[in-house]
C-alpha cells in the first residue's frame, strides 16, 4: 500500500492539471515557529532556513533547502531531488524554476481559507524580490482552489482514519454517559475524557484546554471555552463538544444529555422539543447534501428549519470540514457572512468530510448536536453514529 | 509577583513609545492551524474566527473576537476590554481604531524575522480592505523592530526560566556521559535523552525526531537530522546537539565526547587540536560580546579564529537567540549572507540570550560546541556551564 504522504503527493500532481497550475511552490522558513498548513499534507517537516518545496505538473517533486536541512528532507523518501544552498536561496530557486519554465506558479495565498494561506507577507515580498528579474514574478497565482481540493478530497486511507477517530469518539461519549451523574462537575468530565483519550493513544482534536467544551446547565459560559465548576443537576441538560485526533486525523461531535429529576421519567416537553428541532434541522440539511451542492444553501436549510421551529439563528456556520485539522479549511456549510469570505459559495464535492452542527439555548441549558458526514455522489454517509434521542442521566 | 504574560504586556506598552508606535495590532484567525508567533508572548490563545488583539501606547489592551471565542480570551485576565462581532470583524475593527486614532499602527510583517512575520498575505489583504476607506490604511507600518525588542529583552522571570532549562540540560548531558560506552547507538542515546527529559517534566526544545541531533563518528549524516544506527566506537567522537523546553522556555547546547581506544589514555592530538580550536573561537567571540555590538562582527571573530586555526568556515550562523522558541527570532550572530536578511546588522542588547555555536568535521567525527550566553551591559554571562575539556568515553 502506498503510504499516505505519497498518496497525497500523487493526488497533488493530478490536481495541478485540473486547476491549470504548472507548478506548486511552498515557500517556508523556521517551520517550528511558523509553518505553512499545506506543508503537513505532504509530511512532517522541520525546516530552519528558507526552503522551497516544488511539485510539478510533470510529476516531479523537488526540495531546495539550506545545507543542513537537506538530510531529513531526503529521508522522507518523497522527493525526486533535494538541492541545497548556503548563502541565498534566490539564485538556486530561479535556476530550479528555469528547468521547468512554468507558466502558472501556484503559491499559498488566500483571503478566505487559512489552510491555503500559509505564505506570510514578508516571505511573499522576499519571493517577489528573488523573481524580480525573471518572467516568473508575473506568473505567481493563488493556489487556493488547488490546495483546498487537495485537502478536501479525502483519499480512502484518509476516510479510514477519520472513521477510526469518530469510532473512538463514540466509545468515549458512551463512557462519559456512564460516568455522568448528578453532582459531577465539568472539570470532572474533562479529566475523565482526557484520561480516556490518552488511554486510547489519541490526543484531543483541539486545544485540550477547550476540548471537551462542556456546558452543565444554563449558567455555564458558552463558546470556545474550557470546563467550569458547574455541575450536572437534575432538571438540566449536559452538553459536550468533543473530538479526538487519532493517527493524525480528527473527529468532532456534540452530544447532549438531560438529567432527570427524581420525579421525572422523561425529559420535559420543552427540552424534548428543542432536541427534536435541532436534530430535525441537522437531518434536513443532511438530506439535501450531495456532490455538487453549494455550501451556503445547506446552511440555509438548517437555519430555516430551526427558526421555523421557533428558535433563534445559531451565530456560527452549520459545518466545516474535518481532516488533519478539526477545522480543515476549504469550503463548508457557511452562511453568506463577510467573516467567511468566499467559502460559503464553494461547491461541496464527493470525498469531503464535514460537520453539521447547531444548537439552541434553553432554560435547561444548551441543547446542541454535531454530526459528521462523508459526501458521496448522490448523498452522504454518517461518520460515527448520529445521536437519535436526548440521552438521559438518572 | 506579576505573572509572566502581564510582565510582557507591560513591557509591550513601554516599548511602543520607544519604537514610535501608537498601537500594535495582531490580526489572526484559526490559530490552531496557523498562529502568529508574536501572539504567544502574551498568552496561550485558541482563536477560531478573525481576531484583533490591540495594545495601545496609552496602556490599554483590547481584544475583538468572534462571538464564542470571547469567553476564553476574557479568562486570560489580560484585557481591559473584550468586544465581539458575529458577521464581520471589519466595522468593529474600524470603530475600535477610531477610539484611539493611532498615527502609526504596527502590524506583524518582516522580511528577515520569522518571529515578527505572523501576518499572512491573505490576512494582510483583508486588513487593507477593512481599512480602505479610513485614514488607518496608510498608517500601517511594520512592527518588526518592536516585536524583536519585546521578544529579545528577556525579563527577570524569563531569564530565570532560561537558566532552569539550561540547568536541566546540563544534568541530562551528564547522565548521557555516564550512559555512553562503545557499542551504544545514536538511537539508544536519543531514547535515553527523551526518557530523561520526560522524567523531568520537560519536552525537547525542538522536534523530538531531530532532538537530540547526534553524530557518532564521521559517517553519521550531518545537519538537522535525527539519530541513525551509527554507534559509539573507540577512536571516534560522539557529538550531541540538544535542548529542553521547561516551563515554556528552551535551552540549546552542543557537547562532544571522544571514545578512547583500549591503548589510549588521552584523545589524539588532532582531535584535541580541533576541540581547542572550536572552544577558542567560541571564547574569542564571547569575550567581544557586550551590549551595543553588532551581530555580524561577533560572528566574524569566531569565523576568523576558526579559519586561522586551519579549519573551514562553518556553513551557518554563530548564534541565534533562545527563548520561548529555540530559534527565538530577532537579531543574532549572523554572517552577512542574503539568507539572513538584515538580521546580521542588528545591535546586540543587554538582556538578550544567544547561542555561540560552531564545529569542524574531522576524521574522528564532528567536533562542535554550542554555549548559551546572557548579554550584559559590559559583557556576557554563561547560561549553563560551558564545556571546558573534550570529554572522554572509556
Amino acid at each position: 500500500m502506498t503510504d499516505l504522504y505519497h498518496e497525497k503527493l500523487h493526488q497533488a500532481q493530478e490536481l495541478l492539471a485540473a486547476y491549470d497550475l504548472d507548478l506548486w511552490l511552498i515557500f517556508v522558513r523556521e517551520t517550528a515557529e511558523h509553518t505553512d498548513p499545506a506543508l503537513k499534507l505532504l509530511g512532517h517537516f522541520s525546516l530552519t532556513w528558507p526552503t522551497a518545496i516544488v511539485i510539478t505538473r510533470q510529476g516531479r517533486a523537488l526540495a531546495l533547502t539550506g545545507l543542513g536541512d537537506d538530510e531529513a528532507v531526503r529521508h522522507t523518501g518523497l522527493f525526486d531531488e533535494v538541492r541545497t544552498y548556503t548563502q541565498s536561496i534566490g539564485p538556486e530557486l530561479v535556476r530550479l524554476l528555469s528547468t521547468y519554465n512554468p507558466q502558472r506558479i501556484g503559491i499559498n495565498i488566500s483571503r478566505s481559507d487559512v489552510s491555503a494561506d500559509g505564505l506570510t507577507y514578508g516571505m511573499y515580498l522576499n519571493l517577489c524580490d528573488y523573481l524580480a528579474d525573471t518572467p516568473y514574478r508575473e506568473r505567481l497565482v493563488s493556489a487556493e482552489q488547488f490546495v483546498a481540493a487537495l485537502r478536501s478530497r479525502k483519499t480512502p486511507q484518509e476516510v479510514d482514519r477519520l472513521r477510526a477517530a469518530a469510532d473512538l469518539s463514540m466509545r468515549i461519549f458512551a463512557a462519559v454517559g456512564d460516568f455522568l451523574r448528578p453532582g459531577v462537575s465539568e472539570y470532572d468530565v474533562a479529566a475523565f475524557a482526557h484520561a480516556q483519550t490518552q488511554a486510547a493513544g489519541a490526543t484531543t482534536a483541539w486545544d485540550p484546554a477547550h476540548c471537551p467544551g462542556l456546558n452543565a446547565g444554563p449558567n455555564s459560559p458558552w463558546g470556545h471555552v474550557g470546563p467550569s465548576a458547574e455541575i450536572v443537576r437534575p432538571g438540566e441538560v449536559f452538553h459536550m463538544d468533543f473530538g479526538v485526533k487519532l493517527n493524525d486525523y480528527c473527529s468532532d461531535h456534540q452530544r447532549v444529555w438531560y438529567c432527570l429529576r427524581p420525579d421525572e421519567h422523561e425529559p420535559p416537553a420543552e427540552a424534548q422539543h428543542a432536541f427534536n428541532a435541532v436534530k430535525t434541522a441537522i437531518r434536513a440539511a443532511a438530506a439535501a447534501v450531495r456532490s455538487g451542492v453549494v455550501g451556503w444553501e445547506i446552511d440555509a436549510i438548517a437555519r430555516q428549519t430551526i427558526t421555523a421551529a421557533g428558535y433563534p439563528e445559531y451565530p456560527h456556520a452549520l459545518g466545516h470540514q474535518v481532516g488533519r485539522s478539526v477545522h480543515d479549511g476549504g469550503v463548508g456549510f457557511y452562511p453568506r457572512w463577510e467573516r467567511y469570505g468566499d467559502r460559503p459559495y464553494g461547491t461541496i464535492e464527493a470525498g469531503m468530510v464535514l460537520t453539521l452542527e447547531l444548537g439552541v439555548r434553553t432554560r435547561f441549558g444548551y441543547i446542541s448536536l454535531e454530526e459528521e458526514i462523508l459526501v458521496t455522489a448522490d448523498g452522504c454517509e454518517w461518520i460515527g453514529q448520529p445521536q437519535e434521542e436526548l440521552w438521559l442521566i438518572r
